[in-house]
């Protein structure tokens, strides 16, 4: 290994990263396929024709979606003869959650904000009634 | 207000969030804007040009970047003379997590797969060594 591999690595690994953090939040843009990821959340696996059921769009419009879906590696899909059945992939989501939790400090200190205004407001209050 | 008014009022309401997290998602698909974000984390507050001194990109790319952060609601800008001041708006990030939080439990259950995983190989290495 020469000493510049682990540098090439990292930069490789960030890449990656990015990159997935692309296709993870592409995937998360439209509507419909928000919503087949909330149905798989709430019932582990669907088959393709049971996702499409409730939508007003066609099956191949859902599949497309399903394409989408399954090439950010949100989803897995497994065939018994002419059933597909979709599965939820968690990890790019974990990945998307973590990128936005080091906002995490913005809305606490918005809630710090909204609680120093309920204490002096209370503050203010309890002068008056004195 | 009409029997259907309340109902009227939720769908548009379930609608404006739907939409919202169109534009949050479509914001966050780039990884300049994301590079922003996260500068705009580290030091609350950057002028436009600032922001635009790290990237191989123009300014005018720059600026067209910071529109798409401010029409989905991220980013505010206060202008002072000639220099504008951008900053983080955290409510469409958090209302992103709050969405990405609900496949929490197969995060969770990845890792009691793990778990239960290495508890077996270690029950198996026990049997072994008796």
């Amino acid at each position: 290994m020469t000493p510049e591999a682990p540098v090439v690595i990292v930069h490789y690994m960030v890449n990656y990263q990015e990159r997935q953090l692309d296709r993870t939040f592409a995937a998360l843009v439209d509507g419909t396929r928000r919503a087949i990821l909330a149905r798989l959340e709430r019932e582990d696996s669907a088959t393709v024709s049971e996702l499409a059921k409730p939508f007003a769009i066609k099956l191949p419009a859902v599949m497309k979606h399903l394409d989408v879906l399954y090439d950010a590696g949100l989803i897995s899909r497994s065939k018994a003869g002419r059933v597909v059945t979709v599965r939820i992939q968690p990890e790019p989501m974990r990945a998307a959650m973590v990128w936005l939790r080091r906002y995490e400090r913005f809305w606490s200190k918005s809630l710090d904000r909204l609680a120093a205004y309920a204490e002096r407001r209370e503050g203010a209050a309890t002068k008056k009634r004195r």
